[in-house]
């Protein structure tokens, strides 16, 4: 550092002015790009300090390593789990090295669910072949024997919430209702409701254990994870979630009128044995990593951006959600190397998102009653952003302006709808607290959410480094924001 | 049948002859042919009979429903198991009802080996990871309680080769090296080298175990299965294949340099540990089916055509090889509905492929000294066929051409180099039978190959039909060929 620093620090403010990220007025601002025009001869050799959006573009691959080095020197990070605190390790000590301001872990508690043995079979009417199954999480064991039963088919959720009892008590039920791929990710809800709800309403109709078809849409002998859960006073059942294929394959029987070598005219029930021996293992520790860009004006509220550094157990985390943790980790360190924004980047590695969003529960219960400027969370993967969405105070209509404008160029078109935000800043929004959503390209995502194949390879680092490239241009303008724009 | 009968064997022929399907002018069918253009009045209603090559195109989905029927009611088909013996009553009773001749099972025995519990970690540097694991065929267990141990890496099979005991002793050895998609399938030997004898190899240094990278080109965490050899006098060690995405994680545990919370300069070696419980069940039965198309000359060496009926056990067998099997039976039927050919065609679906080609070598054995004119086998998947290769003597080479000729319109192109046949009629090609391959496209097949992955769903309805189009065309040739043209 040298007599060039402090209008090193003006040239990069002017850079990002005539960038488009355009940071407002303030006095101090104002005499500081002056004073750059009044500089006639070069005092520096230094190159000039460049936007957040230069440096996201240079090929840093900051996001890709942290990705990296998650899922590789960690792997799977079940929430409350040994891994999942040296996950917390992990994340402070990386983002200490990368210059974040107040890291910190903030603990809390949680019940926690691993699973155990998983097997099944479709044990007739034909010869025992093997499923490829996997327990939902909060599933109740079968015991180490397992259990043995005649399948009810449901085509659909909504089939076996219409059913009588008659047709579930004492059977294994399973719902079929094969999810279809959208670039939004607006099915999982629809589709989703055969895992979240569905073991709930077969235990209340007699059932004695239930199999759903996964909620996903790739063809591998890879079951999709994921949690559901039971009403207080409803019995929680064995659930569990079958592949496609192992789905396609009892359907077919289930569906096959004439077996070649059946002896008889009626047909024998399609049969399952299942073997899932999860356990509960009562409360444990999770908790959140926090780190920040301070901001330079300490009475601004602070930027809100996160993801979840938990992961189902069956792959690594990879892109659910290892590169979420990247990506926004990415671009506030480009944000903060760019210069000093007005308002604090709050980063927040969430802890215990899979199983119940206990960690943005726990930070709402601990900072619910701060001051946010704005929420926002990458949580969809590592495929492009290909849309942003706002749900903003009127007084931020120019800033929203100001976002679509600067995002545009990178193939970002601006939705019609209002932003959700995601689950781990859910309490703040819900709270009143703004939201933008950079939405990514979910097309492929429920090929890969929550399954063994949820890996680093399937991370592509071109599409990983538009989204940093995104965020850094959306939070160099809300860190950069006015008071009269965001709360 | 009726009146026509006749005149309609007549006009067959005589569709054939225009539609390409040339037969040789015997004696007898110029008459017929002649007869045909006598006729000035039509003597019946009935539409005309139609060439294998059109009853193919008619949309008729005999191949995929065989391939559905015994991957659906049977499943995997491991050597030597209950699965098989069922597979076979199947295929009996399947052929039998679709009209062939002379349909039988022809016993032999057979050593069996069949897998138990399959699952490893990588244990170290890192916290335990675990990944997806499948033992080679022949593998020796490791006992329930497993084994741990360093790993030695090899970036090839060669390197292993190279590589001093020193290296390797007391080790599990893990072979790298990924396999690239190529289309006619030509990659295998290279990189199958590491299966086929890498686990031999690494005995003889000393080597406790041995993990490779899984042979095969998809990114899914599931591994490939396949068989190994130990030579007489080499002991067997625990061998397995671990998939893709997992061998990926291996290696760049393997490459870290500066691990986030490693606490000293001195890096661990990378651990893993195996739990592979197979066993050898001894001598068992298998058996080959074997059908019929009656020729009409009793003279006539026959047409031999082979797929295999066992599958590896981790999927369903549904490329490999039940739509081998659709194939060869729909065409074999379509030319036998078309009108009977000169030559026999015998179909023959072998048992025991996939452990030791002991079914092709048990049909050898018995009939290895009779005559055949051909032979042909089709065991590469169900995508398309693209390239047709001749290894014939020199009185066919019209026959060539006209086969050539007759599969170009459906996309075939002519190959430039031998036909391999296949393995299941390696043995009567070693002895010197002519053979043709209708090479299908392989660039997925190693996706899929001897994995989980390989169910119905992976076969692709439209390209399995030209497969049996492309073979109806060849085999109405063949089975119409001259004694002057083939043995």
């Amino acid at each position: 550092m040298g007599a060039g620093m402090a209008i090193d620090a003006c040239a990069r403010e002017a850079r990002r002015y005539e960038s488009g990220m355009k940071i407002a007025p303030t006095p101090a601002r104002i005499a500081g790009i002056a004073a750059l025009f009044l500089i006639t001869t070069p005092v520096s050799a230094e190159p000039p300090a460049r936007t957040a959006v230069e440096l996201a573009q240079t090929g840093n691959d900051l996001a890709f390593s942290i990705t990296q080095g998650l899922t590789t020197e960690i792997g799977p990070r079940m929430a409350g789990t040994e891994a999942e605190s040296a996950a917390r390790r992990w994340a402070v000590a990386r983002l200490q090295a990368l210059g974040f301001a107040n890291v910190r872990e903030e603990q809390f508690d949680m019940p926690v669910w691993v699973r155990g043995e998983e097997k099944a079979w479709l044990t007739g009417p034909f010869l025992p072949q093997k499923v490829a199954i996997t327990a939902l999480g909060n599933s109740a064991s079968t015991g180490v024997k397992g259990i043995e039963g005649d399948v009810a088919y449901f085509e659909s959720f909504d089939a076996l919430v219409a059913a009588p009892e008659a047709d579930v008590k004492g059977k294994i039920v399973f719902i079929d209702h094969k999810m279809q791929p959208t670039q939004d990710g607006s099915g999982y809800g629809y589709y989703g409701r055969g895992r979240f709800t569905g073991p709930n309403i077969a235990s209340k109709k007699g059932a004695i254990a239930i199999v759903i078809r996964s909620i996903g849409t790739d063809s591998h002998r890879n079951p999709h994870a994921g949690g559901t859960n039971f009403e207080a006073g409803v019995k929680p059942i064995p659930a569990g979630a079958i592949s496609n294929p192992d789905a396609d394959q009892l359907v077919r029987q289930w569906r096959r009128p004439q077996p070649v070598l059946a002896d008889g005219d009626a047909r024998d029930p399609v049969r399952m044995k299942l073997v899932l021996t999860p356990q509960n293992l009562g409360t444990k520790h999770s908790g959140n990593v926090i780190a920040e860009v301070p901001g330079s004006d300490p009475a601004a509220s602070p930027v809100i951006v996160a993801c979840h550094l938990d992961s189902w157990d069956l792959g690594t985390g990879a892109i659910d959600d290892a590169a979420g943790c990247g990506i926004i980790t990415a671009a506030a360190k480009h944000v903060m190397t760019a210069g000093q924004p007005r308002r604090t980047i709050r980063i927040l590695w969430a802890g215990a998102e899979e199983v119940g969003v206990f960690g943005g529960k726990a930070y709402f219960q601990r900072h619910g009653k701060e001051s946010h400027a704005v929420a926002l969370e990458s949580d969809f993967g590592a495929d492009r952003v290909w849309r942003v969405d706002f749900k903003l105070p009127d007084s931020a209509k120019g800033l929203a302006d100001r976002i679509a404008t600067a995002v545009m160029p990178f193939g970002v078109v601006r939705g019609k709808q209002p932003a959700n935000g995601g689950a781990d800043v859910g309490a703040l929004i819900q709270a009143g607290v703004p939201a933008i959503d950079l939405a990514q390209d979910g097309t492929r995502y429920f090929d890969i959410h929550h399954t063994p194949d949820d890996t680093l390879d399937k991370v592509d680092p071109a599409q990983l480094r538009q989204n940093v490239t995104v965020w850094a241009a959306t939070l160099a303008i809300l860190a950069n924001s006015e008071d009269s724009e965001l709360p």
